[in-house]
């Protein structure tokens, strides 16, 4: 996903049709961006906070522009482009499309403003529903599906980038209002330690359903035994760290990680703020409030992840290592719901299987993003998707509940640099067996 | 006026009760805040597009606070803010009234929005006209009318801030439509020297009518024989000096001006534009077009300005020197008139009097920004409105096309930093006798 | 190696004594220093030309700082520091010892100058003379082993940054003068490709003879069937892809790596110059010279590598990969040389053996530098000198012309970020079977 | 003076024969240039500890570069420079000349060396002795005469760049030892304030003795009735400040100063040092050691200076105000001494007539740095030296400790950025009468 939504290629659910269900979706996707927006005033929407992130009005026309430069150009002969200009103005990063408009200065483009953005994704929806109503190609069927996954990844962007946008208004504006946002009060359960063998394991997915370029070819690859923890790491165990002086010693954090606490003063996760009574709020989409111990930690870097985990004696997962337990995990996270946007306090757990592995907090791994063997970006624009950016990068699996529920899976790979923290970004503990 | 809007002290136009006609003036002066505003969508009024510029909404809010904090506070017992937290939102830079919001983080704040900005405009408007309805002190009066005279130059600002904001849309929107925009091709009046003789000479304001405190006191200064230009430098003389290769040759530059040209890659004024068959457009409040050379040069900076003068073998008029002319010079330049924001091109002149002097473009003095002997800054708050940047700031006199027309005289001093490009800025030639 | 002068751990060579000839080399490599040192004037070693590079004196008193710090303070009771401010002033970056200072500011530091540290050393080495005389520990026979391979480490840092330092001196002054430093003009030898079967494979140290901590645990991993280039890529080669547009063309490069070339406006390695003739030069050891085209390509990134492997069809190795081959190639390259310091062409190559890949320039793999299964950093300040670094980094394999000979083998792990070029690193291409 | 070592033009200090005593001038002006460099070793002589200051060898060779490319290229036929890369590398910023190296890389350059450094003076010496000896033209003459003013103002950048360098070094080297650098610990004489009529008076320099060409013409100007302070602020003065919060609170601030405060944490004059029983020492050239409070406050910036005087009721005297007292000021301030380098305690006053004005501590001025009424640069690079920095400066006044004591007068002009403290800088006061 990362600073550059990334990318993916793959069929939907079923073995049917790949069209089959195609409009429906589109028509669903296409509204979830536009609640989401509705959250949002013509101001809000403009803003680009920090270079990060985009304008929510950039969101809403990239990812339209996505439909129409690759798949209405295609489908359509003579198509009319709504606005000739939009087509490096809404360019994010595809060198093989042409020329883009500079990713830091989207903040600076107030026309088109809401309303015109609001005419454009009109245009381009009506030419969509023509084209999937007459019936689409295989191929092009798969590039809808892409757009469809690309516009999901812009929602949760469009998310995090308006939580950050009013973090750094002094009012600490609320944007949801559900009071459930807090917790339930109920004890936290007990962290357990989920163990498995080593050995030969098969990563990555095949098959029918939809999955990006970068989770392909399925391979094997080896790993040593080892053990996951079964929740990820709280608030309350993250205290611990802070108040045992964890932002204040060298010797938990990475090099690069240390640099960045020093340099950037970082003495707590991101949106967390100290009283003057040493009591710590944070800022949520339901506004400042109390620190709850229960709710997973949040907002941290994949820094502060690695030097909790140096801590706490233990380390974060490989990537296989977390794929293994999330290919049987239960989908009993926090996913998207307008009405809250924060993550939950998980709750009891049953068996020997971990909780929150999809939804709730993207969890960091110790993998930097790096290609599966055999992998081949594809052809043309979509090659560019992902992975040209598998350098810097380190991989985050699992969703957050700003990720919509249809959109994740356990052999998904977010990723971004490792002192990112705006995302809904949290942590999993692992260890040698 | 600068980065930090500036400020003044003084009377009205006449010996009359000063308060006499202040609550028509007010009405006045705020419309025509809300008349630029109207130039502008919601998305328009919220970007900052440099840490020199403000949002436009900001404006309107600062604008307001002045009056909340600086009049209403004092007038009316037990007055209760619109919002308490916007005393220090829209606090600009008065140390004495307390903790100020970071001026380059203005573009951040999209809530309050612009439907709020209204209602607290709204709200201190209704306050003001019980105030002013009821009859005010003279000392309140004398506040007022520094608000009033605050909010002109922040209307200046509204236009100057905005129109630097859509030149870095790569649409280069317009914001006026006025064909009449563009030049009538009659020939400029040839330049002409009009020579006085030096000596003692009264400076600065006194009497009745208002002046900032800058302006003041009144006092002797020592001139030497010179002469000052007929009118402005052209575009069409401008473009002489770019074609004698003014912009390559260190020659005619002050150190820190040669310093800015290569480090800002700077080959002509701000907003001009190279064609690919060599000839030049500039983007103005009407769109780009054609650079006219019969109009006066604008948006170049103090270095440029100086390098022109020197290349063409004159030299910029001290302020005295301006201001000695200026005292008899006709408001025959253009004003601010929102169909319009462009300087037209010089008429005919009549006998030994310079043209355009007032209105048109503000133009670059040789004067660092300095205290007039005997001066002392207003006691309280409004002592901060002018004084405190008496430093690293050059001396601008005239008012352009972006000043309201009742706002400026011959003793009024502008004054911005000398790489300042983005007001209406040009040049007016002198030498010695 | 980095920034940061990585690490080890581990016995000698063979199973005897580990101290038994361990005052013989601690003689050799502290003249090696010298001998290295000897290049430059007090000039030349007193400049920190960038925030990578250090100075020459610096390297040679951080190096004594770890003898006196980590083995004479343990070794001596009651020992007599040198200077006991310089164990703040010296030390590079190891937080359990204590405060460091900046090391952006080493340059600042010009007392003690080049004669003191001279001095220094020889108070340090009459000092680990007499301890390794007296004989020592086997715990302190490893420190010390450590830091003897520790030096050799800064032996050739001290060549990289001298490089540099010299690079940005108009002059181009050359360091040393033998004229054999050009090619002979023999043919270069055909690129082959040589395959391998995959499989469970093992990977990393064991066993007798030294090695850094972080070539440990020697571990099982799986690779792919894939072949490896006989020989690194030539200047010529590198030619061809910039002939063809290589640094124009982002469809080639990972997007930090375009970001890169835009940003420090890339269009050749480091050290390359174009003429007015279009014709490529070269700064050397030996001064400015015409590029050689039967050479390794040498100061490139690991964007550059990767990019031309994508042109070229191919991809970087695993370090595993590259592993595979090393252990049993020879010692065929350049090493430390100091009438040299640059790579020689590659010679005929025999049979199924890659060539040059021990010495001659530092070969980029496609690793993300991070720990081996089951790695656990040693105890004290040693844990520092690998594993805090294992983020943001890239794997190099191989050593090269300014690596001393008996200082690198085929599992020794050196690692830069992405996008460093002042080391001697080059290309060597692997492909999938 | 400036970063830029400004100017001159002008005769000696008789109506003699200009050339009369050149030779043995310009024997001892040589001469006091390698006795400063006798303070330093090869290592101190090569470093640029920030942008605004060079290396002490390049002060050395661009003053030797001066007499070669303005005085021995026109005066000896077919002269034969040195280094012909001179010519570029040893330029600092005259454009008329040609290219220069690049002014924040100096530091970079560590060949030549210091001794061929010292080659290049007595190559270009021998040349010099010979042009003096056959007697010169009297134009020649008078560029020689800047010549060797100009070298005695990179004598004095000479002492500030190295005392920056030093006070960069955590080991705080002294370089100079004379013990009596601290004061007697007399009483210091009250200040006195010193009263003046206003009206039209003579300002600048006239007649044979040499001047800059700022210096002149000589012209009126118009002063206000005025007084000025008998002495300097001394640091006991500046230290109430202080504790009175000086740097705390804005109302005393420029708004340029107040950010500089902000930015730049300044809580203390450059060189303080707050000691943990709350005691100030100063790094001085003897080293650290207690502040003085008999001594004159320095290494202050305009900021400072200016946010003094305000605090303390009074004002910064213009520098015409600062010259009529100067005319007849004594030359009883401390001058340069490599013993000391240090500004003395100013002793007993007699009747009306400040002391210390000439010497000791250089003082800031109200004046921006501009160009007197009539003022033409010299023709040729000359006119380069001064005039070109006419903007963005402040005057100062009166030379300092370390100033050559036949190098000052009373209508000196130094010129320096208003955040400029690495200077002597320190404050007279002025007020209204």
């Amino acid at each position: 996903m990362a600073l550059h939504t990334p990318t993916h290629i793959a069929p939907r659910d079923t073995h049917e049709d790949p069209t089959s269900n195609l409009l429906d979706r589109y028509r669903a996707i296409r509204a979830t961006t536009e609640a989401i927006a509705a959250l949002m005033s013509a101001e809000d929407q403009t803003v680009q906070a920090m270079p990060d992130a985009s304008p929510a009005k950039w969101h809403r026309a990239h990812t339209t522009w996505f439909f129409e430069t690759m798949v209405l150009e295609e489908a359509i002969e003579g198509y009319q482009p709504f606005n000739q200009a939009f087509r490096v103005l809404f360019n994010s990063y595809y060198n093989s499309i042409g020329k883009q408009h500079s990713r830091v200065e989207r903040g600076l483009i107030t026309r088109p403003g809401v309303a015109e953005t609001t005419a454009y994704r009109a245009h381009v929806d009506a030419a969509m529903e023509q084209v999937l109503s007459d019936g689409t190609s295989h191929e092009l069927a798969e590039v809808i599906e892409v757009g469809l996954n690309h516009e999901q990844q812009h929602q949760e962007l469009m998310i995090t980038d308006f939580k950050y946008l009013l973090s750094r208004n002094p009012l600490l504006p609320a944007f949801v209002t559900d009071p459930s946002a807090s917790s339930t009060g109920a004890p936290v359960p007990e962290l357990r330690w989920l163990s498995r063998d080593g050995g030969l394991v098969d990563i990555g997915h095949s098959g029918p359903g939809f999955a990006y370029d970068n989770e392909t070819p399925r391979h094997q690859a080896l790993v040593q035994p080892y053990s996951l923890a079964s929740r990820p790491v709280t608030n309350g165990e993250f205290l611990e760290f802070m108040d045992a002086g964890g932002y204040d010693n060298p010797a938990h954090w990475l090099s690069d990680g240390w640099a960045t606490v020093c340099r950037e003063r970082w003495s707590a996760p991101l949106y967390w703020q100290k009283g003057d009574d040493g009591s710590w709020s944070v800022f949520t989409a339901a506004g400042l409030r109390p620190v709850d111990p229960a709710e997973p930690v949040c907002h941290v870097s994949l820094y502060e992840a690695d030097a909790y985990a140096s801590w706490a004696g233990a380390r974060l997962p490989s990537e296989q290592e977390w794929e293994l337990f999330g290919v049987s995990a239960a989908r009993d996270g926090t996913f998207l719901d307008m009405s809250r946007l924060h993550p939950a306090a998980p709750g009891g757990q049953g068996r020997d299987v971990p909780t929150q592995m999809l939804g709730g907090v993207w969890e960091w791994t110790s993998s930097a993003y790096s290609s599966y063997p055999g992998y081949r970006p594809p052809e043309g624009p979509l090659g560019e998707y992902n992975s040209k950016f598998m350098c810097n990068q380190i991989v985050l699996r699992g969703g957050s509940c700003a990720t919509p529920r249809d959109h994740i899976r356990a052999t998904y790979r977010n990723f971004f640099p490792a002192g990112t923290r705006w995302q809904f970004s949290g942590i999993r503990l692992a260890r040698d067996a």
